[in-house]
């Protein structure tokens, strides 16, 4: 269903001017540690990558609520040991700080590269609006190889609170300095999209994987399956 | 571990007064839907269980964070609906009903009624702090027989926000009408333990499944296995 509204509300998309993107699992596959888990874990790497993933999110949820804000790389940590202790694997200082590591090198999709090359090529002004601590995002963004189509890495470090808050997407419009109304936001995590489109933001929903979308009460208001599907879709509404 | 003090923070037991039960998974089974899901689902009512559930949660605190509340009667059909559409099930309006109704008549785990009525018999002052709409929280704990011992049933619905928001675990202390830190806070989730401890109540986890716990920054004051641990655990420190 590539490019059909999902959405009560037609947004015009020629209006649009920056475009903000979510980073871990949409530009990059938070499982590309897979491999390295089920080295250091046989058999057990792809139960360790939910796990942990799962456990990552969650805490960035609380901590929120609790207001104690801790950044991704605490909070990445936290859920790293929280999954090692549920499946009774002993996280040593070494395969710790391996498995940690990885996040500086995560893959991007296949799809990333040459979608960012065209939007930006085609003018609009791109950012990375994400979750992940500033150092984590630089570098991980200089590993893959994109970061001259990103010229912008904004990070909730900043008001220090986690996504789905309005005052994250909020950032997105003015860092870009693009009105809410100009301003884009793509991610692949269906409760990104809910967050971004309930403060206001036109969403694009990146579902590579045929997932069901969540309920939240603000669907994405176009819905592709890659990157490379964005500007087409851009270009059609112009 | 049972009894063992697992925060640097030694409390002192003797002062607590009230006592506040989590409702769901502390005093309620909620995979007790799981028979009725296998009856709709064949072969499918673990995971079924298992994905509302977490989505369930999931919405608390996404829609806390993006402050559209909605009550968990509908977040809770909202994680139905969800869990059943990502494991391809049509779930009919009979059987959205049922589903629904089960949460009506969870079972109490075998330890809480007799854990429930010794502490009260014992003076000290009982409620329920959840997440629950009033009225779900009213009619399951009716209908578990253990509403005798539960005079006071407090819901998150009086503040709009879910669990572990500090202001949800502020009304225990308001409602029991006892100081915070006269105030124990008892739950079966090792987060929900963790927002209670950032606020300062002083918590009891029910670790019946030999969990491993949250790695959230304030872990439990004491860890037991049932219900029927606590009162011999404030005897003992009496």
């Amino acid at each position: 269903m590539t490019g059909t509204p999902t959405s009560r509300a037609v947004r015009d998309l020629k209006k649009l001017k920056g475009l903000a993107f979510d980073a871990y699992g949409t530009l990059y596959d938070v499982h590309s540690v897979i491999e390295l888990a089920e080295q250091l874990f046989p058999g057990q790497g792809t139960a360790l990558s939910n796990a942990w993933r799962l456990k990552q999110l969650q805490y960035t949820w609380q901590r929120s609520l609790m207001n104690r804000y801790a950044d991704f790389w605490k909070v990445t940590e936290d859920g790293l040991v929280f999954a090692t202790n549920s499946l009774n694997l002993t996280l040593d200082p070494s395969k710790r700080k391996q498995l940690m590591d990885a996040y500086h090198s995560l893959k991007t999709f296949p799809d990333v590269p040459p979608g960012l090359k065209e939007l930006s090529t085609a003018g609009y002004k791109l950012a990375i609006l994400s979750n992940g601590a500033p150092r984590m995002l630089q570098d991980v963004t200089k590993n893959a190889g994109i970061d001259q189509f990103l010229p912008r890495v904004i990070s909730v470090d900043e008001v220090k609170i986690y996504k789905p808050s309005p005052r994250v997407y909020q950032l997105a419009a003015k860092k870009l300095g693009t009105a809410p109304e100009a301003t884009g936001f793509v991610s692949s995590n269906s409760w990104d999209i809910a967050g971004a489109g309930s403060f206001g933001l036109t969403t694009f929903w990146i579902n590579r994987g045929n997932q069901a979308p969540d309920e939240l009460g603000f669907p994405a208001h176009r819905v592709v399956t890659k990157l490379t599907d964005l500007l087409p879709l851009l270009k059609a509404a112009a």
